[in-house]
């Protein structure tokens, strides 16, 4: 991802605009068939000294000032007359956000190429575990039971939707810009309308309604799309994170090859793929502000603010590609403990099956009844350290009302882990299927580049 | 839009949650139609005292449980047995975050009507000002002329874009939040799929996939979304409030009641609809910002990031809705001085038509030698403080060899400023059909209530 | 602290700054000595329909416009020559900013106040766990033994550095606002200054060198201090949070009182005050963004970034209000499980003393001969799930070499947890002396009113 | 300021830390004199391959993983025994907060040098203009007359103020970290603390209190610092580039060396350090956000949030830098037009001047008439376009009451814009004295290095 948006990689998409825009103006009649040719045969980014353009467009305010300035020259070496058609009718901001689109397309086939992975096995490993107790947790306390696959579908669905939103947002964003100075194409005569879907066409975007020079909205979202994905990669991370705990032990990230490790502290684990992820997420929404703070843009082409968003776009998409490659390779490689899973519930005595347990009295005995005992027997529970199961059960032998009307078998059964999964699994089944439909009607990345 | 986020109007939709649980469940056996008609009864904010509850929530940490103790209370004082089955098998969220669904819907009804109405006013106004010329600006200096239709056109389409998305993320976001303790439904049996369904039906809402808790994604982009329209609002702002500065005083707001005068200083005008609009614009990114901060909620419900969303989320529409009131005041009153939009283009000599008559001298003498011609030209314009057009003339005149290819009638005419906007006249005309068809196929607002 | 910034207060305030104005022209000759008394006479907020003044902000952009106009207008009943007096030379935003430095004054008071309880409640339970041994943990993960008297010396070390700064920022900060229409007191001729300097005494507040209206630097610093609070009270609500985990349980939040409880789920004790305080540190540096954000105030007063940093005020300091208040009630009643503490270390087989182990060692076989054994006995370690103690004790015994330089009763003593907390010890011990001996050079709160 | 920050810079400072710590502990006798003397020898970044240091830390989540790791190889090459004594007892931490601290004491140097400059060029304009007059503008319109010194003192002031306080906040930030794996430095015994005032005398850094590994309130603050300055830095910026419109043209940054013109649009001058100041305005509050978003760091070293960080840190830092080399090169060659400044003043009509006359005229006919009149004849004035000196002065004139009283001569010297900026020269006459009075205080910068 860091070569994608590389200076390189920017100033070679940069390269690309020049050369199709030339090549559609030859088309419509605006300049010579030869101005074009030899306008193409030079727009390659190796011919020319990349860091040294970079230093002329901080000076000048704009990557595409020196680059128009030094291809102008190197066609001129050729042929005088085709180097004063370079570049005509356009303006920097068109040639650095068509740029930041083709290299945008590009990040975003690396992401739905990463989620894909990430999800499905995030789906399949689900699939595996459907019915594994583990605790649920609200509030970071223990709650009740639910299943670790349910768990793992909640951790996928917005990694779907997320994947579905992107490429619609995509299609709407990645469109071409041209405005000229102003945004009316004016320079081009009547012929703008035209060299704009000729060079659509052949850069594979959409055609803006206008120039979006300074009505940044479609651009935004589609960053802002990528934030939530963070957002959503996050939530992912905080689970793991806290769940890879060295006293909760349910999830542990790979090890070897370096990951995590230490020699003076042997028993640590270091779950560094949370971590990356954390820390994306931790940066991502305040990229998303500076996106939003600078929409705001001056008149025809703004001051400062558009500056701001080029500077802040590549590290909304570093921040996500970080967080989704760390994800895929701790979930690939994940060490999931069911049997500690199974401990951490066990060490609750059964606390957390007392709402099922007392809705079962409640068919015997009415619900107010039924809620007093069970707040009078937990507490004997939490005084006593004893499991519930035991203490319910001598109640209940020990009371000839209560004896008659429940059966201590069918009770035992309520503190059963595995049996208390099931509401969990018939949800996470139910949606492991609609998330695996979902995925299907998604075509291969490739179909964004 | 105060009114529909007021404590009041929160705890209503709260009664109306747990009144539509009661009654879906009681159509699915769960509680008696008793219980269910007995907890209706008593489901209207009026009974209560609300100012007391919103004090007993922030102890308890969520308006959720002193509601559903003194609703639990008012029911028992009916029938003791029903009052057992309010709020049944659902949690504090449930309740919180349907409420606020309900609000939100509410609030995004209010601010379709007010994009519909602003988006007409500028739409009308384009159409009146298609040719009207008007200096464009780039990097906050004049750069070349366009219409002002045009610009206003570049105003409205990301308003008609915003309302648009608005609807489709809403049809997503505005959906039931159920899931009972751990979003797993797990007190309703197998009918929770069953009451979630009839819940959904009878609010109007959309059923999730699953409980989303801790899954925010839908819900943040629905804020996003409002965020991406204060952008666009906060920049037509910019710009009016930019034109209507008093050296340039292309636009000027209504004045009058009590609007934006001042006896010490009586030529003042101050563009307080533009206030309004800038601060909402200021203040928006960072709310934005919150929501996804806040996304990375721990487990099946978080600590701290829940509670954080909810409180940031009000004034996302708080904000959009002032700015989008304030600017539909503004545009419906606008004062659009046609003639100071004239004396601005001419004050700068007809030094912004160099380019044109660069490449209609170009046509005549090649592109290097009237690029060099030009270029001269208007540094004799900026020196001497003459009229371009004038200088060119004279020029034209003084050479045998340029007087017999130029015609300088024809040249003269390149410094018309209403002949010069006709190619944004031309695309104006295409965006204003365009957003005109958009906006039939957006239905009346209601549809959304 | 709401009380601090409602509308009222903040009304009020307005007031005293109207009276003190005159006051100071009457002294200084400026409005006559009758004036100042008849505008004193009626400047109390209970006297005005608040609701309605802050109704007629809205609409005219600054509360500051009704409540001149009705000042004026109560001044006039009783005599109309005094009538022309009121708020003379001065500008809303005068009053509106002098008025929000003397509730911030306030809401600075109650911070400081809660500051020192907090702060004297750490420090206090420092002290007795000096040498209570705890699990250090790094990138969540157990790590070593450190004692939980450190770890409190830690959180509480913040607090006072930002009671410090919070002083020391807010003796430049509330400083008087006082400029007229453009900064300069023109209206007052010459006397301005001294006007000034009279309203400031009367007001408690520091003279600024020139009006602040567009530089706002020293009250942002003001608004970042407390954001830089509520990032430490974050901090601490962090790790309560995550030691109070069912699974972790070495702290829980106070019960009782309707706090954190559950009757469904009745082993949970929800961390309430921790949520609190993560609520407010997830918002507060968004908060900070737009105080930020808003600094490039235009001119001589801004469009829109003065409005949009007004709003945004109260809400930093009702944040870092709530999360001092809440964990200084959760740090009052704090449940410390030492036994738990010394069991989460036991439950690591003694590997968090591997590095303690190799060290010694080392001593007698060099390191990296001590480095190798211990990286293989840890190993064992692991892989059996035995003691390191017992694995290295049986090491030493059976290898000829170890046996003669290790004296496996030292050897044990590496082992002790209590022992292991040495250092921590005494670094804490010394910086609690150098905490309380901060505490003393702090005067007590009132000095700030 | 890109070679501050860039990695050589930081992987040197890196491995002063590491020599620094062998030269202590060899001083302390904990590890041999021979070992540090072994360490240091190779402690050079130039004998390093730093891309790989850097490709290898992003993949083990830390920089100083593959350094230490380098040296100790590297070490390890010339002396076996000296190997194991490299990075004794520290942790990746520790020697990466270190170098962040000595490279940013650096960065701090040259935004020190940077301040001076553009403040004295500050100051030494608005002592030449002390007595120009310019418009000031309230909410984006003119308002009344002020003096250009008196402007450009108020955009010097805050600049002063953000010279002192970086100063002030980099003494208590600039500090040693050492604490080892979980701060308390046992490892080193009972010479940690001697080891850390070694190390601290050597680097020119403070000692802190207790290691910062997760409390990093200090370091925090010196972020917000310089995100205060990038603010005051964005006021100025914006003020700019309000007065450098080609319609108020009051201003303009300087031309030539390709800095801002345009061939196609000759009038153009843009603004481009304002440019640059504003976007970095733009970004800085978000970045600012980040480090306070991230102060939550869990027990003893955090998971993401650290490491978030230290990838925001350097970007505050360019962008001041940035900003603050673009608007010193600005104002060392700023254009200033006066006339200008005096024919947008004369373009109002008089209308600026409408409060002084009317105070004046109220010393004669009591304040309400005065005001009375004066709105009268002000409306008068706007309606015929006229000057209100002449409309004033016929007033005056045609009535018989008025004559006797007012003194026409007397009345016309209101309309003087020299005359009416005496308050404000008069107040930066002495706000001018104060800021070179505070400057004088500082030491030149090189006392930071």
């Amino acid at each position: 991802m860091i070569a994608v948006f590389d200076d390189s990689a920017v100033v070679q998409a940069m390269f690309r605009f020049e050369e199709t825009l030339a090549g559609a103006q030859a088309a419509e009649g605006i300049i010579p068939e030869t101005a074009a040719k030899a306008i193409a045969g030079v727009c390659n980014a190796q011919l020319y000294d990349i860091p040294a353009l970079v230093h002329a467009g901080r000076r000048a305010g704009s990557l595409a000032i020196p680059l128009v300035k030094e291809l102008t020259k190197t066609v001129a070496l050729y042929n005088q007359e085709s180097a004063t058609h370079v570049h005509w009718g356009s303006t920097s901001q068109d040639v650095l956000d068509t740029a930041m689109v083709l290299v945008t397309r590009h990040a975003l086939g690396l992401i739905d190429t990463g989620l894909q992975t990430l999800i499905e096995s995030l789906l399949d490993l689900a699939e595996q575990h459907l019915a594994t107790p583990i605790l649920a947790r609200t509030l970071m306390q223990p709650a009740q039971v639910t299943s670790f696959g349910f768990k793992l579908a909640g951790w996928a669905a917005p990694l779907v939707r997320a994947r579905l939103q992107l490429r619609e947002t995509a299609q709407r964003a990645l469109q071409l810009q041209l405005g000229g100075a102003v945004g009316t194409l004016a320079v081009m005569g009547d012929k703008g309308g035209a060299v704009a879907h000729r060079m659509a066409d052949a850069l594979g975007l959409a055609v803006a309604d206008a120039a979006w020079h300074t009505q940044r909205d479609e651009w935004v979202r589609l960053g802002l799309e990528v934030a939530v994905l963070v957002g959503s990669l996050g939530k992912i991370a905080t689970d793991l994170s806290l769940m890879a705990q060295g006293e909760i032990a349910e999830l542990a990230e790979p090890s070897g090859n370096g990951r995590g490790g230490s020699s003076a502290m042997p028993h640590k684990r270091n779950p560094v793929s949370a971590m990356i992820a954390l820390a994306a997420a931790a940066r991502t929404p305040q990229h998303a502000a500076a996106l939003l703070a600078v929409m705001g843009q001056q008149h025809e082409r703004g001051l400062g603010n558009w500056q701001a968003e080029l500077a802040e776009w590549p590290g909304l998409f570093l921040s996500a590609h970080g967080a989704l490659t760390a994800l895929a390779e701790a979930v690939a490689g994940l060490h999931v403990d069911t049997a500690r899973m199974r401990r951490n519930i066990d060490a609750l005595q059964g606390l957390v099956f007392a709402e099922a347990v007392s809705i079962h009295l409640a068919g015997a005995i009415g619900r107010p009844q039924a809620h007093a005992l069970i707040e009078q027997l937990t507490q004997q529970a939490v005084a006593s350290g004893k499991q519930l199961a035991e203490i319910v059960t001598d109640a209940v032998k020990a009371d000839t009302c209560l004896r008659e009307k429940i059966d201590t078998a069918q009770l035992l059964v309520l503190f059963d882990a595995v049996a208390a999964t099931t509401p969990a699994e018939t949800l996470a089944r139910r949606q492991l299927q609609t998330l695996r439909a979902m995925m299907k009607t998604m075509q291969p990345p490739t179909a964004l580049a």
